[in-house]
């Protein structure tokens, strides 16, 4: 008998029929054993619904009551969720985020979890009731009603299952679990059954887009095993956890990345002194412009280029405060580039294995593709390149590291 | 300076349009210098969509997971209209039933209020804040969601200006006020300027389906100034108010109720004997059948004639249970007609000016309306009729007893 937290989102409840189906699964684990805690999202287009009301009114309303309007979309999911349960047999409760007492900060529109008080949960664990929670929302400390922000709900699932101490965090999905890359682009793309918290991380900045970083960092910190499951297909998964707690023979690298919303844009001729770095990205930041990959090269001439990438978006206005720095600073000039991407290799075996850098570089070489910028972490090694070799380096990369092979002992686990 | 609680049903706040009138009115009470406590309904439909999707999965749904989910009705707008204000420079804060904490007993669906905590609403309005409260919810001693039931929202304004010792509660709706009798069927019915709780129940409770009965008796409990006004039209509605507290000449009637969802049973040879009524209508009230007037005539050759009177969609099964009972007690037979309505001169003169119930009698008689059966209280007398003679003896009435002509003093308040 274990506790399992398990959360749904808005596809998976998106209809009443959806919540019938997941409430059968609920069911299942009731049935085996479990004690479940069930967090939902609002049922899909609902949240967009609410907004949509409240820009009618103004363009930006105030936050406080936007949180207040939107956390309604996924008190109905709870409340329905919780009547099919019964339905079933299944003595289930319901409970939004102020009655759980998810206590955060408030921050409007994107609060942050400060605290969850477990008593009245355990209790009705102890009672035998199945619990359902409103994902994605919380209360401060005066009893406003805040939000945590758009995928919030995946952050209160791993919140309650670090505060109720459960045996695992399943996020259910539409996808079977998570893999070694986008099998869209390569045909051999592997469900990893194991992936650590950190991998995890770099996997799901890039595009891999999963689970929440927040959820992710939240696992980490807590150590809470998280589980990215199918909402209507049978399978195991990929299981999210610490490194220390693999039984695995870690694999080498655990999967390629990428990302095709990058722009280059390059500050050529730049005088080489201190805090110039600061001095370019200074003004981007002030913008609120998102910096992704940096590099700057070696001077010469007692001049550098200083080399960064943005979203796609946010090009054109990068350019435009760019070329006023340039100005200033008495740069020969600004170059920008569109069409790039970013690939990445990521894996924690990074860090005891050498030459995987060596081996990355030499597998792009053999297809020919010509590197532009390269930048390291110390489970990532990141190179961007010209968008239209996208396909062809991910394929390269995925083959040379034998991803698409089943490693020796992973399925031991 | 004073407090006015206001209350918007769910047609006045029916679209985004109709909440940004209902913030235009709030605003100018708050500009004329009245702190305002504003309490809405849900969108109308919006309750009625989300019972709808519980009835998707079941048909009597639990009833704590019912009020979770129609409780967020409410919500929405409480959110809309504060934003609604903030746009227009006023002050605003949502409040759910628990965030108030309108405590009530745990009968989910239809809870009752047992305290209303006006602290924190106080604490705001002394900061200058608008409040908008969620109508129709509360929350239970044990922090679960309950709702006050269909109408609930007009006790929720009435309890919050009790709580508050607000100058007045105003109920906002779809006519300008309580008129002498429905001026669908008399062209002169009048609208009163003053009515008292107690009249108020009696007209209401009779088909003038302007407010709640529960919120009447409360605020004729707790001595709330109610006034009914509509929601888009300017005028001074109707006060109702404690008799004691009118400064007016009380007119002797105050109007003429009527009811068509009336059917007539007889149980007809009926031994007259100790606890023969409640031999009858014992088994109607455990059948969950709610019965109106009652009649029992003297009796002669030692049986009695028992009539009485219910809901027309509870004709078939009072009388499935009726003929059970006739049966039982050796009574000749059973008669049915739902060819009725009932027909009732309201006013709390009644009480002091003797001649009522025979002009009444009278002005029915003029115009050759039968009367079948006859009920009397302090402030009503109640007559049935044949239905097809209901529009004929409502204006009668009307006429009789110069309901078409303003009191002379009445509008001196």
């Amino acid at each position: 008998m274990s506790l399992i937290v398990q959360k749904f989102g808005g596809t998976s409840v998106g209809s009443i029929e959806r919540i019938e189906q997941v409430a059968d699964k609920v069911a299942g684990f009731r049935q085996n054993g479990h004690d479940v805690v069930v967090v939902v999202s609002a049922m899909s287009g609902e949240t967009n619904r609410l907004i949509a009301l409240a820009h009618e009114i103004q363009e930006r309303p105030v936050p406080r009551e936007m949180d207040v309007l939107v956390s309604t979309g996924e008190q109905v999911t709870t409340a329905l969720l919780a009547m099919a349960l019964n339905k079933r047999g299944v003595k289930a409760k319901s409970y939004n985020g102020s009655q759980v007492r998810i206590l955060t900060d408030d921050a409007h529109t994107k609060a942050r979890i400060k605290e969850i008080d477990d008593q009245r949960l355990h209790a009705d664990l102890n009672e035998g009731y199945t619990i359902v929670v409103a994902g994605f929302q919380g209360v401060d400390e005066k009893g406003n009603i805040t939000t945590l922000g758009r995928g919030g709900s995946d952050t209160t699932a791993v919140a309650l299952a670090a505060a109720l101490k459960a045996e695992e965090c399943q996020i259910y999905t539409d996808v079977d679990g998570v893999y070694t890359t986008d099998p869209r682009v390569v045909d051999g793309a592997r469900r990893l059954s194991r992936i650590t918290f950190e991998e995890m991380l770099e996997m799901a900045s890039m595009g891999s887009k999963v689970l929440q970083i927040r959820a992710v960092e939240f696992a980490g910190k807590y150590n809470v095993p998280v589980r990215v499951l199918h909402s209507f297909q049978d399978g195991p998964g990929t299981l999210i956890s610490m490194e220390e707690n693999s039984e695995m023979e870690t694999p080498t690298i655990a999967g390629i990345a990428f990302n095709r919303d990058e722009a280059k844009l390059t500050i050529a001729g730049v005088p080489d002194m201190p805090g110039i770095a600061h001095h370019i990205l200074g003004p981007i930041g002030d913008a609120n412009i998102e910096v992704d990959v940096i590099v700057q090269n070696v001077s010469h001439d007692n001049t550098t280029d200083f080399t960064f990438t943005v979203g796609r978006n946010d090009l054109p206005r990068a350019q435009e405060v760019l070329e006023k720095v340039a100005k200033e600073i008495n740069a020969r000039e600004v170059e920008s580039d569109s069409k790039i991407a970013k690939v990445s290799v990521v894996g924690v075996g990074m860090r005891s294995h050498a030459g995987v850098a060596s081996q990355m570089f030499k597998a792009l070489a053999e297809v020919g593709i010509n590197i532009q910028m390269i930048t390291t972490s110390e489970i990532k090694i990141s190179v961007i390149i010209e968008e239209k070799f996208l396909e062809l380096a991910v394929r390269s990369l995925h083959s040379s590291f034998e991803l698409d092979k089943e490693p020796v002992n992973e399925n031991a686990a």
